[in-house]
Order: structure tokens, then sequence, then C-alpha cells
């Protein structure tokens, strides 16, 4: 019997529907959550049209997850009914490798359960955000600071986590100089989150048409990169860049912006390899790596230092209703910098 | 009036001939050195063929310098008379920039100056190791362990810190996974070092065929790389993977084989850019990076530590009338596992 509704694409690029279906029973560990907001993030996008292959489908899309806890197992003992919890991109994984017992569980040996488009370690398949509720073991679910708004916490799930995770590792700090490349969903994170942990912060974006914003979010310089004198200025000048265009785009005028020992790390997934010069590598030590999302114990931390220094992600709530059309604004870029869907419109159905 | 004898190239390609040419007068900070031996290091051969670009002729090569001391300047306090001395790949540096600062010379904000194909700061040229004498400033030259044979050591000046700078600062020791690509020059040098410092080490190789020598270098293990199985084995095994390999390759099958947060690093300089696939990268927090030689300071650490371990090259020594052979040998891979010229030959001219 369907207990639950949402949206979902019923086959690959197919428009987003009204959809009802069965959230599992709540087990001994697990936590019952009504959604209040979920985000949406690009690789929904991707996902819905399947664009990176094999797909689940019917699919419900959406891993930033926030709501309250509306009951509890028997055995859970971090969350009572009541507590302002988020789930991310994950829902389970393996929690005996060696990544899961460090707490790093996007990394998971076996693989991460991912929290749509994937399927539970008893095969049923997993459905995601859009939708009104949802039941998660305790372990994965994460634990919402009392001074944020729910809907602006949201994103922070997937967005936050996935700048904080790369600055916290690559340690982006005071005295360090940070380069964040686009100014979007992820970048906007990544500019509030390196400058509240102390960093000296430029973004490099195509253009200075948000250079306004750019400094209000709290960047120190802002510079367009459809300038070549951009290029020449700042050679050698960073720490640590971090990529957030998804996009194809030449990766070697950004490792020439890097100091000696800097890295480039990129968080975004191209279609396309990247053609990297390896001389800008060896003649400086410089490192071009990778980062994805953030464990269940970096997601908490993230979460704790949001709460502490009033970060959330400068967002445009929407009716579920409307989620087609954000998608097809989300393409262009045509937001300002996430959307979040507001699932009380749910009911409007 | 010349003062010094060598080989040289007198145009890009030309085979190398007896030279003669003059060093500079001691100044007060100067170390002269006789050169005993000299290593024959692949980028020797690159630049005497002027395949980088930019190249100055006559080219006397050679930048793995052992010798004996001569004479020293008023201000020289390093140095005496008849110490056993080397000279690696620069002969000068800014001295102000960060990087030199930091004992990091080979990352010189303005360049290093190179031991040959280089200019000096005063603009005279310099001329490096297939030669019988040297004069350089005290801070770049370093002391030779008494305890090793000066053509074993000679190797180590390039060879050497190629390899022990990016095993240091990749924290290679007990308990971590190494694999060295490539039993060449470098890589054999990669093996010996790696198993002193304590890792567990991995050669991959094209093929079996130098199996026991890789084996009796310090290898724990060898694997083709021509054999695809290799691949699915050892998939996510290493913390740490050394490229010594020059040509152009496949880097991605080599990506897949880190461990999370483990780093490939590539040492060569091969003509054309690495396709990378970033999914490796984001998919597991790895890195691709690169190193090359080593700093000052580092380099007299790996010396000593070749010192207290008796590590030195595997050489073959040669007359230095056999060169333009060797070179030829180098091209093909014959040779177990650096050419050395023994200089007591240029007496032979």
């Amino acid at each position: 019997m369907p207990n639950a509704k949402g949206y979902a694409a019923a086959v690959a690029k197919a428009p987003l529907q009204p959809y009802s279906f069965e959230r599992r029973e709540q087990r001994e560990h697990d936590v019952a959550i009504e959604i209040k907001y979920c985000g949406i993030c690009h690789s929904d996008i991707h996902q819905a049209r399947d664009e990176w292959g094999g797909a689940i489908f019917p699919m419900v899309p959406g891993h930033e997850i926030a709501g309250i806890v509306t009951g509890v197992g028997s055995k859970v003992t971090k969350f009572k009914v009541g507590d302002k919890v988020g789930i991310g991109c994950f829902v389970d994984s393996c929690r005996t490798c060696e990544q899961c017992k460090e707490g790093l569980e996007q990394y998971c040996a076996v693989g991460a359960v991912w929290t749509y488009n994937a399927k539970e370690k008893d095969g049923e398949p997993t459905f995601g955000g859009y939708s009104n509720k949802i039941v998660t073991d305790e372990n994965y679910v994460l634990r919402l600071p009392d001074n944020l708004p729910l809907d602006g916490v949201a994103p922070l799930l997937c967005a936050g986590i996935t700048l904080y995770s790369p600055l916290k590792h690559w340690n982006a700090g005071p005295g360090k100089k940070v380069a964040i490349v686009g100014l979007g969903g992820l970048g906007h994170m990544g500019v509030k989150l390196a400058h509240a942990l102390g960093a000296e912060v430029t973004v490099l974006s195509q253009s200075l048409r948000k250079q306004e914003d750019g400094k209000r979010l709290g960047a120190d310089h802002y510079y367009a990169t459809s300038d070549p004198k951009t290029f020449e200025k700042l050679a050698r000048s960073f720490d640590l860049i971090i990529n957030t265009v998804g996009s194809d785009m030449d990766l070697n005028p950004y490792l020439e912006l890097l100091k000696v020992d800097g890295s480039l790390v990129v968080v975004g997934l191209p279609d396309k390899p990247a053609s990297i010069a390896q001389f800008a590598l060896v003649l400086g030590r410089r490192s071009l790596a990778g980062s994805a999302i953030g464990g269940i114990p970096e997601t908490q931390e993230m979460l704790d230092f949001c709460g502490k220094h009033n970060i959330v992600s400068d967002i445009e709530v929407i009716p579920i209703q409307k989620v087609n059309e954000a998608y097809e604004r989300v393409l262009k870029s045509d937001v300002r910098y996430r959307f979040v869907i507001d699932m009380a419109s749910l009911n409007a159905n």
C-alpha cells in the first residue's frame, strides 16, 4: 500500500510527475522523518535523465533533505520525535570497510547506498527527498542546528559538504589563499565556507556579472576567467583551487595559478577526461585531485560549523509543481543559488 | 684560456665530441672540484638533442657529479681540500624567494640555475659534469658519504633525489604500500629507497623480464603491466604510485590502483598531455601530482640516508669515448641501471 507521495521521473528524460509509493516500515534502528524541504542538485537532473547510465525508474530524486522526526525505532538513541534532521547523499554503507570505519562512508569499498537511484542492501530501490516522508537508519541521519531555517539548511547536505570536505582536507584557513571556480550552487557555498574558515577567498567566474554577490558572500577578490590577464596576474597565487564547474573545461591554466605544493580539486564530474600537461604538476609539485561530498562525521561537523557561523545556502523556494521548470533554469544557471522545494506544496496535488 | 676539458654537443643532435672550455676563477664562496665520475641521465639526451627547446650550444651535459675538492675560496666554511663532494641538477638559485628560503630551490620562483644548458646570474653559460673540473658556490655543493664509492654515488644526485623526495613528501614508510612504475635508472633507485624507508614495495613493469633484479633491489612484489589481470588484482591497493616512465602512457588504469586518498606522482616529463578521467579522482579523493628532483637540504638528507643504508646506484662504468654509444643504449633501456662516465678516461684524448 503506498504510504508516501512525491514526484518521480517515470522513465529517462520524462518530466517529473506526482507519484505515490511505499516507504518501508520503521525498524528498530530507524528514524521516520517528515520531509519539509529538499534542495535541487544538478546531479538530480543528470540522474533523472540517465546521463550517467544505469538509472532505476521510476526515480524520486533528491538528496538535500531537511525535516522533522516523527517516529523512532526501539533501539534509536540519537534522535527523538520533533528533532530537526537532515539526510544527504547516502542512507547506508557496508559499515565494515576501512573507509566506513574511518567515517568516510562516501568512499565505501562496497559502495554507499545512495539516497535515490540505488538499491538498499535488501534489494529494494531507494527513493529520494522530493517526497513527504522518509525512513532511514539513525546512523545516516544528521542533526540540524536549531538556529538555522530548514529551507536554507537543506542544500548544506550536498552542496555544503561537497565544498566543506575539500576545504578542510586541504587545510583552507587563516593564511591560505583559496580560489573557487564557478559561482553557482556549489561555488557560493564554497565562498561562504572558505571565508568562515578564515581563508583569503578569490572567485574565478566566467564574467564579472555576479561580482557584487560574490563579495557579499565573503569573497575577497573576484576575477573573470574570460579575461586572459586574470591568468597572468594570478600565476602561482593559490594554495588551493576548487573547481565547481561540472562541464568540460581546460584545467591547465588553473594549474598554473597554484603555488608550489598547491592543489586543484575537482568536485564535479565532467563527461570527458581532462587533458593535463604534466610539466605544470612536476615543476611545482602541484596536485590535481578530486573530492566527493563527505562522510557522516564530517557532514555533522559541517552542520555544526554552519550553525555556529550562521551559514545557510542562498535559496529560491519553489512549490514542487514547478520542479520541471526549475530543472530548465538550473541548466541555464538561472538561480541564485539553489532551488529548494517546499514539500508542503505536495498537499496541493 | 681554456682551463677545462670535457665532451660537448656542438649543435642539437650532434654526437658529443672532445671540447675545451673555460671554468670561472674560484671566488671567495666557491669550491673547485675535480670531477671523478658523472652519471648519464635520460634528460641529458633530451637536452643535447634540444627536444625540450631553447638549448644552448655548445653543451656539456651532466648533472650527476661526484668528485674531490681541490680548492676553496676564502669564505668557504663547509668544505676543505680533499672532501668527497657532489653536484646535482642546479648550481645556484635566487636565494630570496619563498621556495629558496625553504630549501626547495628546485622550485625557485625566478628559476634555479641548472648545472648545464643554462646561464649563471652573470649571463655566462653553465657547463655540466662530462668534464674534468667544475667551480661552484659552496651552498650548492653536497657532501658525499665517506663509505660509498664515488662512481655508484654519482647517480644519487639526480636519479636518487628524484625518487627520494616524493617518497618522503608522500610519507612512504612502514605500513605504506608503494608502487614504482618502470624499472630503469629512476625506478631502480625508487625500489631501493622505498624499501630502505620501510614501505612495502611493488614494481609495475611492462614485463617480468627484470623480476629477479627487482626482488634483489628490494621489491616485495613484481607485476607485469602487459597483463590486464594485474590491474584487476591490484585495484585500490596503493597509498603511493610513482611513475618513472617518461614516455606517453595511459595513467587512468594506475589511478584505479590507488587506495582512497592515494597519490599517483609523475617524475618524468612526457611530451604529450595526459588524458585523465576525473571520476577516478573524485570517487576516491585521489591525486595526480608531480615532483621534480629535490632541494639542497633534502638532497643532503638523501645522501646521508644512503650512507647509513649503504645505498648506491647499480651502474655500468664507461670511458667518456663511449658516451654516444651509451646514449643509444639508454634510449633502448639497455642498461642496468645507470651509465656512469669515468672521467679519468678524458686523459686518453
